[in-house]
Protein backbone atom coordinates (compact mmCIF):
# COMPACT_ATOMS: atom_id res chain seq x y z
CA UNK A 1 0.00 0.00 0.00
CA UNK A 2 1.25 3.38 -0.97
CA UNK A 3 1.91 6.05 2.02
CA UNK A 4 -0.81 9.10 2.00
CA UNK A 5 1.58 12.19 1.78
CA UNK A 6 0.03 15.54 2.29
CA UNK A 7 2.66 18.59 1.67
CA UNK A 8 2.74 22.10 0.87
CA UNK A 9 0.47 22.55 -2.28
CA UNK A 10 -1.10 22.93 -4.61
CA UNK A 11 0.78 20.37 -7.63
CA UNK A 12 3.73 21.85 -8.58
CA UNK A 13 5.78 23.32 -5.80
CA UNK A 14 9.19 22.53 -3.97
CA UNK A 15 7.19 20.52 -1.60
CA UNK A 16 5.85 18.20 -4.22
CA UNK A 17 8.96 17.57 -5.58
CA UNK A 18 10.21 16.69 -1.81
CA UNK A 19 7.46 14.20 -1.52
CA UNK A 20 7.81 12.43 -4.60
CA UNK A 21 11.65 12.28 -4.17
CA UNK A 22 11.15 11.44 -0.53
CA UNK A 23 8.55 8.55 -1.02
CA UNK A 24 8.25 7.76 -5.06
CA UNK A 25 5.93 8.89 -7.69
CA UNK A 26 3.00 6.63 -6.40
CA UNK A 27 2.32 7.95 -3.34
CA UNK A 28 -0.72 9.16 -2.39
CA UNK A 29 -0.75 13.23 -2.37
CA UNK A 30 -2.79 15.41 -0.54
CA UNK A 31 -1.80 19.04 -1.42
CA UNK A 32 -2.79 21.65 1.74
CA UNK A 33 -2.98 25.30 1.31
CA UNK A 34 -1.03 26.24 4.26
CA UNK A 35 2.07 25.04 6.61
CA UNK A 36 -0.33 24.92 9.00
CA UNK A 37 -3.01 22.64 7.00
CA UNK A 38 -0.15 20.10 6.78
CA UNK A 39 0.17 19.62 10.34
CA UNK A 40 -3.57 19.52 10.85
CA UNK A 41 -4.09 16.98 8.21
CA UNK A 42 -1.48 14.76 9.56
CA UNK A 43 -2.64 15.21 13.29
CA UNK A 44 -6.49 14.64 11.76
CA UNK A 45 -5.15 11.28 10.60
CA UNK A 46 -5.49 12.60 7.00
CA UNK A 47 -2.78 11.80 6.16
CA UNK A 48 0.43 9.37 7.27
CA UNK A 49 3.29 11.66 7.21
CA UNK A 50 3.47 15.52 5.77
CA UNK A 51 6.12 17.49 4.19
CA UNK A 52 7.07 21.05 4.75
CA UNK A 53 9.66 23.29 3.73
CA UNK A 54 11.87 24.61 6.86
CA UNK A 55 15.49 26.33 5.58
CA UNK A 56 16.41 27.60 2.54
CA UNK A 57 20.27 27.85 2.03
CA UNK A 58 19.88 31.59 1.01
CA UNK A 59 17.35 33.12 2.79
CA UNK A 60 17.29 30.50 5.94
CA UNK A 61 14.43 29.38 8.13
CA UNK A 62 10.92 29.19 7.36
CA UNK A 63 9.99 31.06 10.32
CA UNK A 64 6.01 29.32 9.95
CA UNK A 65 7.44 25.75 9.94
CA UNK A 66 8.97 26.52 12.98
CA UNK A 67 6.65 28.20 14.62
CA UNK A 68 4.21 25.00 13.98
CA UNK A 69 6.82 22.98 15.33
CA UNK A 70 6.69 24.07 18.45
CA UNK A 71 2.97 24.21 19.00
CA UNK A 72 2.83 20.82 17.54
CA UNK A 73 3.28 16.97 18.98
CA UNK A 74 4.06 15.94 15.48
CA UNK A 75 7.63 14.82 15.14
CA UNK A 76 10.00 15.27 12.43
CA UNK A 77 10.57 11.39 10.87
CA UNK A 78 13.06 12.35 7.78
CA UNK A 79 14.40 15.22 6.09
CA UNK A 80 15.07 16.04 2.23
CA UNK A 81 17.03 18.71 0.30
CA UNK A 82 15.65 19.84 -2.97
CA UNK A 83 17.82 22.28 -5.06
CA UNK A 84 15.60 24.88 -6.24
CA UNK A 85 16.00 26.81 -9.30
CA UNK A 86 13.49 29.92 -10.11
CA UNK A 87 12.57 30.60 -12.69
CA UNK A 88 10.50 33.66 -14.50
CA UNK A 89 7.17 32.34 -16.04
CA UNK A 90 4.68 33.63 -18.43
CA UNK A 91 2.16 32.63 -20.26
CA UNK A 92 3.41 30.28 -22.95
CA UNK A 93 1.60 31.70 -25.90
CA UNK A 94 2.42 35.33 -24.97
CA UNK A 95 5.28 36.87 -26.92
CA UNK A 96 6.42 40.54 -25.46
CA UNK A 97 4.29 40.54 -22.27
CA UNK A 98 4.45 44.31 -20.37
CA UNK A 99 5.17 43.20 -16.98
CA UNK A 100 4.00 45.21 -13.83
CA UNK A 101 3.51 42.64 -11.24
CA UNK A 102 5.36 39.40 -10.21
CA UNK A 103 3.61 36.83 -7.74
CA UNK A 104 5.64 34.51 -6.16
CA UNK A 105 6.11 32.97 -2.26
CA UNK A 106 7.55 35.40 0.31
CA UNK A 107 10.46 32.80 0.18
CA UNK A 108 11.21 33.14 -3.08
CA UNK A 109 10.85 36.90 -3.83
CA UNK A 110 13.55 37.00 -1.09
CA UNK A 111 15.93 35.07 -2.76
CA UNK A 112 15.60 36.94 -6.25
CA UNK A 113 15.91 39.92 -4.39
CA UNK A 114 18.74 41.18 -6.25
CA UNK A 115 17.58 39.96 -9.55
CA UNK A 116 14.16 41.69 -9.10
CA UNK A 117 15.93 45.15 -7.49
CA UNK A 118 18.41 45.28 -11.02
CA UNK A 119 15.35 43.94 -13.53
CA UNK A 120 11.67 44.72 -12.07
CA UNK A 121 12.43 47.48 -9.66
CA UNK A 122 9.10 49.01 -10.11
CA UNK A 123 7.10 45.73 -10.38
CA UNK A 124 4.40 45.13 -7.61
CA UNK A 125 5.56 42.03 -5.45
CA UNK A 126 2.39 39.88 -5.22
CA UNK A 127 2.86 37.47 -2.05
CA UNK A 128 1.07 34.37 -2.46
CA UNK A 129 0.74 31.24 -0.13
CA UNK A 130 2.81 29.22 -2.87
CA UNK A 131 4.99 28.93 -6.05
CA UNK A 132 2.46 27.20 -7.69
CA UNK A 133 -0.52 29.79 -6.91
CA UNK A 134 1.96 32.43 -7.96
CA UNK A 135 1.83 30.39 -11.49
CA UNK A 136 -1.68 29.91 -11.75
CA UNK A 137 -2.17 33.54 -11.50
CA UNK A 138 -0.20 34.64 -14.13
CA UNK A 139 -2.38 37.52 -16.76
CA UNK A 140 -1.09 38.00 -19.70
CA UNK A 141 -3.59 40.99 -19.82
CA UNK A 142 -3.08 42.09 -16.29
CA UNK A 143 0.72 41.98 -16.65
CA UNK A 144 1.03 39.34 -14.23
CA UNK A 145 4.78 36.75 -14.63
CA UNK A 146 4.98 34.68 -11.65
CA UNK A 147 8.19 33.39 -10.21
CA UNK A 148 8.32 29.52 -10.05
CA UNK A 149 9.79 26.06 -10.67
CA UNK A 150 9.86 23.74 -14.22
CA UNK A 151 7.49 21.91 -12.30
CA UNK A 152 5.12 24.50 -12.12
CA UNK A 153 5.74 25.85 -15.58
CA UNK A 154 4.81 22.39 -16.82
CA UNK A 155 1.14 22.00 -14.19
CA UNK A 156 0.09 25.86 -15.82
CA UNK A 157 0.87 25.94 -19.52
CA UNK A 158 3.34 28.32 -18.98
CA UNK A 159 7.26 29.52 -20.42
CA UNK A 160 10.35 30.40 -18.98
CA UNK A 161 11.00 34.15 -19.85
CA UNK A 162 13.93 34.03 -18.28
CA UNK A 163 15.96 31.49 -16.61
CA UNK A 164 17.23 30.70 -12.73
CA UNK A 165 17.66 33.99 -11.31
CA UNK A 166 18.23 33.29 -8.04
CA UNK A 167 20.76 35.28 -6.37
CA UNK A 168 22.73 32.55 -5.36
CA UNK A 169 23.84 29.70 -7.55
CA UNK A 170 23.63 26.77 -4.43
CA UNK A 171 20.39 27.58 -3.64
CA UNK A 172 18.59 24.50 -2.00
CA UNK A 173 15.84 23.88 0.24
CA UNK A 174 15.71 21.31 3.12
CA UNK A 175 12.06 19.68 3.76
CA UNK A 176 11.16 17.82 6.70
CA UNK A 177 8.76 14.74 6.71
CA UNK A 178 6.15 15.26 9.38
CA UNK A 179 4.79 12.33 11.51
CA UNK A 180 3.20 10.58 14.77
CA UNK A 181 5.65 7.22 15.46
CA UNK A 182 9.27 7.85 16.44
CA UNK A 183 11.83 6.50 14.00
CA UNK A 184 14.41 4.12 15.00
CA UNK A 185 18.18 4.66 14.50
CA UNK A 186 19.72 4.18 11.32
CA UNK A 187 23.22 4.43 12.17
CA UNK A 188 23.48 7.88 10.22
CA UNK A 189 20.64 10.20 12.56
CA UNK A 190 20.17 13.71 13.35
CA UNK A 191 18.18 15.29 16.37
CA UNK A 192 15.78 18.02 16.13
CA UNK A 193 15.36 19.98 19.69
CA UNK A 194 13.69 23.10 20.97
CA UNK A 195 15.23 24.61 24.04
CA UNK A 196 13.57 27.36 26.31
CA UNK A 197 16.03 29.37 28.42
CA UNK A 198 15.94 31.16 31.46
CA UNK A 199 16.69 34.90 30.32
CA UNK A 200 20.25 35.41 31.81
CA UNK A 201 23.44 35.88 30.88
CA UNK A 202 25.41 33.01 29.76
CA UNK A 203 22.16 30.99 28.73
CA UNK A 204 23.27 29.83 25.27
CA UNK A 205 26.77 29.24 26.67
CA UNK A 206 25.70 26.91 29.28
CA UNK A 207 23.90 25.05 26.92
CA UNK A 208 26.39 24.45 24.64
CA UNK A 209 28.94 23.04 27.12
CA UNK A 210 26.82 19.76 27.12
CA UNK A 211 27.15 19.25 23.87
CA UNK A 212 30.95 20.58 23.53
CA UNK A 213 31.91 18.16 26.39
CA UNK A 214 29.99 15.15 25.26
CA UNK A 215 32.10 15.23 21.50
CA UNK A 216 28.09 16.16 20.10
CA UNK A 217 28.34 17.69 16.81
CA UNK A 218 25.77 20.60 16.33
CA UNK A 219 24.28 21.08 13.12
CA UNK A 220 22.51 23.89 13.19
CA UNK A 221 21.40 26.59 15.70
CA UNK A 222 18.91 29.38 15.45
CA UNK A 223 16.79 31.80 17.62
CA UNK A 224 13.24 32.66 17.58
CA UNK A 225 10.90 34.94 19.35
CA UNK A 226 9.70 33.64 22.54
CA UNK A 227 5.97 34.56 21.81
CA UNK A 228 5.46 34.66 25.55
CA UNK A 229 8.15 37.71 26.64
CA UNK A 230 9.24 40.09 24.26
CA UNK A 231 12.63 40.24 23.60
CA UNK A 232 13.49 36.48 25.27
CA UNK A 233 14.53 33.77 22.90
CA UNK A 234 14.04 30.12 22.24
CA UNK A 235 16.95 28.03 20.23
CA UNK A 236 16.35 25.64 17.40
CA UNK A 237 18.95 23.00 17.37
CA UNK A 238 19.87 19.99 15.37
CA UNK A 239 22.57 17.69 16.26
CA UNK A 240 24.43 14.34 15.10
CA UNK A 241 22.93 11.23 16.52
CA UNK A 242 19.97 9.47 17.55
CA UNK A 243 17.67 10.29 20.88
CA UNK A 244 18.02 7.25 21.95
CA UNK A 245 21.73 6.92 21.45
CA UNK A 246 23.25 6.55 24.70
CA UNK A 247 25.59 10.12 24.95
CA UNK A 248 22.25 11.61 23.47
CA UNK A 249 20.56 10.41 26.62
CA UNK A 250 23.54 11.33 28.59
CA UNK A 251 23.17 15.18 26.86
CA UNK A 252 19.08 15.33 27.84
CA UNK A 253 20.04 14.29 31.55
CA UNK A 254 22.88 17.59 31.51
CA UNK A 255 20.73 19.76 29.76
CA UNK A 256 18.09 19.32 32.51
CA UNK A 257 19.99 21.55 35.13
CA UNK A 258 20.64 24.58 32.58
CA UNK A 259 17.40 24.84 30.53
CA UNK A 260 13.60 25.34 31.49
CA UNK A 261 12.36 22.82 29.11
CA UNK A 262 13.71 20.82 26.14
CA UNK A 263 11.11 19.46 23.50
CA UNK A 264 12.54 16.53 21.34
CA UNK A 265 11.27 17.30 17.76
CA UNK A 266 12.57 13.79 16.27
CA UNK A 267 15.42 12.16 15.22
CA UNK A 268 15.61 11.04 11.67
CA UNK A 269 18.02 9.73 9.12
CA UNK A 270 20.25 12.22 7.60
CA UNK A 271 19.59 13.20 4.12
CA UNK A 272 21.68 11.18 1.57
CA UNK A 273 21.71 12.86 -2.47
CA UNK A 274 20.71 10.26 -5.09
CA UNK A 275 23.43 9.61 -7.16
CA UNK B 1 21.12 72.89 12.56
CA UNK B 2 18.64 69.87 11.99
CA UNK B 3 20.00 66.05 11.38
CA UNK B 4 18.99 65.07 7.70
CA UNK B 5 17.60 61.44 8.70
CA UNK B 6 17.20 58.65 5.50
CA UNK B 7 14.16 55.95 6.94
CA UNK B 8 12.44 53.11 5.27
CA UNK B 9 9.43 55.17 4.03
CA UNK B 10 6.74 56.31 2.35
CA UNK B 11 5.81 58.69 4.95
CA UNK B 12 3.53 57.00 7.63
CA UNK B 13 5.73 53.91 8.12
CA UNK B 14 6.84 52.81 12.02
CA UNK B 15 10.65 53.94 11.29
CA UNK B 16 8.95 57.10 10.45
CA UNK B 17 8.21 57.45 13.77
CA UNK B 18 11.71 55.77 14.90
CA UNK B 19 13.08 58.49 13.37
CA UNK B 20 10.89 61.40 14.99
CA UNK B 21 11.28 59.44 18.35
CA UNK B 22 15.22 59.79 18.26
CA UNK B 23 15.62 62.55 16.31
CA UNK B 24 12.90 65.18 17.24
CA UNK B 25 9.74 66.25 14.80
CA UNK B 26 12.60 68.68 13.56
CA UNK B 27 14.97 66.39 12.04
CA UNK B 28 14.86 66.88 8.07
CA UNK B 29 13.26 63.28 6.89
CA UNK B 30 13.83 61.80 3.64
CA UNK B 31 11.98 58.83 2.76
CA UNK B 32 13.50 55.82 1.04
CA UNK B 33 11.86 53.31 -0.59
CA UNK B 34 13.88 50.08 0.38
CA UNK B 35 16.32 48.95 2.96
CA UNK B 36 18.84 48.70 0.35
CA UNK B 37 18.27 52.50 -0.47
CA UNK B 38 18.39 53.55 3.13
CA UNK B 39 21.90 52.34 3.01
CA UNK B 40 22.64 53.84 -0.39
CA UNK B 41 21.19 57.13 0.48
CA UNK B 42 23.78 57.57 3.77
CA UNK B 43 26.45 56.25 2.05
CA UNK B 44 26.47 58.58 -0.45
CA UNK B 45 26.07 61.24 1.67
CA UNK B 46 22.50 62.10 1.10
CA UNK B 47 21.54 61.78 4.66
CA UNK B 48 23.96 62.05 7.65
CA UNK B 49 21.85 58.79 9.46
CA UNK B 50 19.62 56.45 8.54
CA UNK B 51 16.88 54.60 10.25
CA UNK B 52 15.66 50.51 9.58
CA UNK B 53 13.78 47.68 11.15
CA UNK B 54 16.36 45.14 12.01
CA UNK B 55 14.27 42.67 14.88
CA UNK B 56 10.17 42.41 15.83
CA UNK B 57 9.32 41.00 18.98
CA UNK B 58 7.00 38.26 17.66
CA UNK B 59 8.43 37.96 13.82
CA UNK B 60 12.31 38.16 14.30
CA UNK B 61 14.95 39.30 12.23
CA UNK B 62 14.92 41.83 9.60
CA UNK B 63 16.65 39.39 7.09
CA UNK B 64 17.04 42.39 4.28
CA UNK B 65 18.42 44.25 6.60
CA UNK B 66 21.00 42.04 8.15
CA UNK B 67 22.01 41.31 4.73
CA UNK B 68 22.78 45.02 4.07
CA UNK B 69 24.73 45.60 7.18
CA UNK B 70 27.27 42.55 6.22
CA UNK B 71 27.56 43.79 2.71
CA UNK B 72 27.83 47.68 4.11
CA UNK B 73 30.65 50.06 5.60
CA UNK B 74 28.04 51.92 7.79
CA UNK B 75 27.75 52.04 11.70
CA UNK B 76 25.86 51.06 14.06
CA UNK B 77 25.29 54.26 15.85
CA UNK B 78 21.75 53.41 17.65
CA UNK B 79 18.95 51.49 18.31
CA UNK B 80 15.44 52.81 18.71
CA UNK B 81 12.37 50.32 19.76
CA UNK B 82 8.77 51.38 19.02
CA UNK B 83 5.82 49.60 20.25
CA UNK B 84 3.79 48.12 17.19
CA UNK B 85 0.17 48.06 16.86
CA UNK B 86 -1.11 46.78 13.53
CA UNK B 87 -4.91 48.10 12.54
CA UNK B 88 -7.16 46.47 9.74
CA UNK B 89 -7.77 50.26 7.97
CA UNK B 90 -10.28 50.43 4.89
CA UNK B 91 -11.40 54.07 2.90
CA UNK B 92 -12.29 56.67 5.63
CA UNK B 93 -16.12 56.96 4.09
CA UNK B 94 -16.52 53.57 3.51
CA UNK B 95 -19.20 51.90 5.46
CA UNK B 96 -19.77 47.68 4.71
CA UNK B 97 -16.86 47.08 2.51
CA UNK B 98 -16.26 43.43 0.67
CA UNK B 99 -12.64 42.32 1.26
CA UNK B 100 -11.34 39.92 -0.81
CA UNK B 101 -7.12 41.50 -0.67
CA UNK B 102 -5.31 42.83 2.11
CA UNK B 103 -2.02 45.10 1.59
CA UNK B 104 1.14 44.82 4.11
CA UNK B 105 4.42 44.52 4.55
CA UNK B 106 5.36 40.71 4.64
CA UNK B 107 6.68 40.81 8.40
CA UNK B 108 3.21 42.88 9.47
CA UNK B 109 1.29 39.73 7.53
CA UNK B 110 3.59 37.49 9.53
CA UNK B 111 2.76 39.16 12.42
CA UNK B 112 -1.04 38.91 12.10
CA UNK B 113 -0.75 35.48 10.48
CA UNK B 114 -3.46 33.67 13.01
CA UNK B 115 -5.65 36.67 13.57
CA UNK B 116 -5.59 36.47 9.38
CA UNK B 117 -6.47 32.98 8.85
CA UNK B 118 -9.47 32.75 11.28
CA UNK B 119 -10.42 36.29 9.81
CA UNK B 120 -9.76 36.86 6.23
CA UNK B 121 -8.74 33.03 5.69
CA UNK B 122 -9.34 33.39 1.33
CA UNK B 123 -8.40 36.96 1.01
CA UNK B 124 -5.60 37.17 -1.50
CA UNK B 125 -2.42 38.96 0.56
CA UNK B 126 -0.82 41.96 -1.41
CA UNK B 127 3.04 41.64 -0.19
CA UNK B 128 4.67 45.73 -0.15
CA UNK B 129 7.45 47.23 0.37
CA UNK B 130 5.83 49.13 3.66
CA UNK B 131 2.73 49.78 5.34
CA UNK B 132 2.38 52.86 4.42
CA UNK B 133 2.76 51.65 0.45
CA UNK B 134 -0.21 49.33 1.63
CA UNK B 135 -2.01 51.90 2.80
CA UNK B 136 -1.64 54.25 -0.21
CA UNK B 137 -3.22 51.44 -2.24
CA UNK B 138 -6.50 50.57 0.07
CA UNK B 139 -9.34 50.75 -2.64
CA UNK B 140 -13.37 50.02 -1.56
CA UNK B 141 -13.85 49.34 -5.15
CA UNK B 142 -11.07 46.33 -5.53
CA UNK B 143 -12.17 45.48 -2.08
CA UNK B 144 -8.48 45.94 -0.90
CA UNK B 145 -7.86 46.77 2.61
CA UNK B 146 -4.26 47.21 3.96
CA UNK B 147 -2.62 46.04 7.74
CA UNK B 148 -1.31 49.23 8.66
CA UNK B 149 -0.10 51.88 12.10
CA UNK B 150 -2.49 54.64 13.01
CA UNK B 151 0.31 56.78 11.26
CA UNK B 152 -0.27 55.54 8.00
CA UNK B 153 -4.24 55.66 8.78
CA UNK B 154 -3.89 59.55 9.39
CA UNK B 155 -1.51 60.00 6.22
CA UNK B 156 -4.08 58.36 3.78
CA UNK B 157 -7.14 59.42 5.29
CA UNK B 158 -8.01 55.94 6.38
CA UNK B 159 -10.26 54.49 9.27
CA UNK B 160 -9.71 51.80 11.85
CA UNK B 161 -11.98 49.46 11.07
CA UNK B 162 -10.48 46.36 13.22
CA UNK B 163 -8.34 47.67 16.07
CA UNK B 164 -4.88 46.06 17.51
CA UNK B 165 -4.97 42.65 15.20
CA UNK B 166 -1.58 41.62 15.75
CA UNK B 167 -1.11 37.82 17.14
CA UNK B 168 1.24 39.22 20.65
CA UNK B 169 0.18 42.15 22.36
CA UNK B 170 3.84 42.35 23.19
CA UNK B 171 4.81 43.45 19.70
CA UNK B 172 7.46 46.01 19.25
CA UNK B 173 10.31 46.23 16.54
CA UNK B 174 13.74 47.16 17.11
CA UNK B 175 15.14 49.72 14.72
CA UNK B 176 18.84 50.95 14.07
CA UNK B 177 20.48 54.02 13.70
CA UNK B 178 22.96 54.31 10.86
CA UNK B 179 26.14 56.08 10.15
CA UNK B 180 30.03 56.51 9.33
CA UNK B 181 30.72 57.90 12.97
CA UNK B 182 31.86 55.55 15.45
CA UNK B 183 30.02 56.92 18.24
CA UNK B 184 32.03 57.65 21.82
CA UNK B 185 31.20 55.57 24.98
CA UNK B 186 28.05 56.72 27.08
CA UNK B 187 28.49 54.09 29.82
CA UNK B 188 25.70 52.19 29.05
CA UNK B 189 26.51 50.66 25.68
CA UNK B 190 26.16 47.44 23.01
CA UNK B 191 28.17 46.09 20.22
CA UNK B 192 26.93 44.20 17.75
CA UNK B 193 29.25 42.09 15.18
CA UNK B 194 29.22 39.45 12.08
CA UNK B 195 31.36 36.64 12.77
CA UNK B 196 32.67 34.14 10.48
CA UNK B 197 33.71 30.60 11.48
CA UNK B 198 34.77 27.32 10.31
CA UNK B 199 32.41 24.90 9.43
CA UNK B 200 33.67 22.79 12.08
CA UNK B 201 32.16 20.92 15.05
CA UNK B 202 32.58 22.99 18.16
CA UNK B 203 33.00 26.18 16.31
CA UNK B 204 29.88 28.11 17.90
CA UNK B 205 30.75 26.81 21.64
CA UNK B 206 34.54 28.06 21.04
CA UNK B 207 32.89 31.80 19.65
CA UNK B 208 31.16 31.69 22.98
CA UNK B 209 33.76 30.49 25.66
CA UNK B 210 35.48 33.81 25.23
CA UNK B 211 32.49 35.72 26.12
CA UNK B 212 31.67 33.40 28.99
CA UNK B 213 35.38 33.79 30.34
CA UNK B 214 35.52 37.54 30.22
CA UNK B 215 31.92 37.58 31.76
CA UNK B 216 30.55 39.90 28.73
CA UNK B 217 26.67 39.08 28.54
CA UNK B 218 25.27 38.43 24.85
CA UNK B 219 21.71 40.24 24.82
CA UNK B 220 21.03 38.60 21.07
CA UNK B 221 22.73 36.06 18.52
CA UNK B 222 21.00 35.34 15.48
CA UNK B 223 22.54 32.59 12.54
CA UNK B 224 22.21 33.41 8.98
CA UNK B 225 23.14 31.96 5.46
CA UNK B 226 26.81 32.69 5.01
CA UNK B 227 25.37 33.08 1.31
CA UNK B 228 28.85 31.74 0.06
CA UNK B 229 28.75 28.07 0.81
CA UNK B 230 25.16 26.10 0.78
CA UNK B 231 24.45 25.56 4.72
CA UNK B 232 27.42 28.03 6.02
CA UNK B 233 26.29 30.06 8.39
CA UNK B 234 27.48 33.61 10.42
CA UNK B 235 26.32 34.68 13.80
CA UNK B 236 25.23 37.81 14.50
CA UNK B 237 25.63 39.07 17.78
CA UNK B 238 25.16 41.82 19.98
CA UNK B 239 26.73 42.30 23.31
CA UNK B 240 27.14 44.57 26.39
CA UNK B 241 30.25 46.88 26.26
CA UNK B 242 31.52 49.28 24.08
CA UNK B 243 34.14 48.56 21.51
CA UNK B 244 36.77 50.56 23.08
CA UNK B 245 36.22 49.23 27.05
CA UNK B 246 38.85 47.10 28.00
CA UNK B 247 37.11 43.45 27.99
CA UNK B 248 35.40 43.71 24.81
CA UNK B 249 39.03 44.88 23.44
CA UNK B 250 40.22 41.88 25.12
CA UNK B 251 37.52 39.44 23.32
CA UNK B 252 38.34 40.61 20.03
CA UNK B 253 41.93 39.80 20.87
CA UNK B 254 40.66 36.30 22.06
CA UNK B 255 37.77 35.68 18.82
CA UNK B 256 40.78 36.17 16.47
CA UNK B 257 42.22 32.70 17.10
CA UNK B 258 38.39 30.62 17.22
CA UNK B 259 37.42 33.09 13.82
CA UNK B 260 37.95 33.07 10.59
CA UNK B 261 36.70 36.86 10.87
CA UNK B 262 34.73 39.39 12.64
CA UNK B 263 33.37 42.73 11.20
CA UNK B 264 32.33 44.84 14.19
CA UNK B 265 28.94 46.43 13.00
CA UNK B 266 29.00 49.46 15.67
CA UNK B 267 29.09 50.26 19.31
CA UNK B 268 25.49 52.13 20.59
CA UNK B 269 24.17 53.77 23.60
CA UNK B 270 21.55 51.20 24.89
CA UNK B 271 17.77 52.49 24.01
CA UNK B 272 16.08 53.85 27.28
CA UNK B 273 12.32 54.21 26.80
CA UNK B 274 10.96 57.96 27.86
CA UNK B 275 9.05 57.91 30.89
Amino acid sequence: MSTTVAYLGPPGTFSQEAAVNHFGENCEQVPCSTIDDVFACVQAGNAEVGVVPIENSTEGAVNNSQDCLADSSLLIVGEEVVSIEHHLLVPSDCEDMNITAIASHPQSLAQCRKWLKSHYREAELIECRSNADAASRVDADKGIAAIAGAMAADEYNLKIAQRSIQDQDHNSTRFIILGEQETTASGNDKTSVLIYTANKPGALFRILEPFENLGISLTKIDSRPSKKEAWEYVFFIDFEGHRHDEPVQELFHRLEDCTEAVKVLGSYPVFKPQS
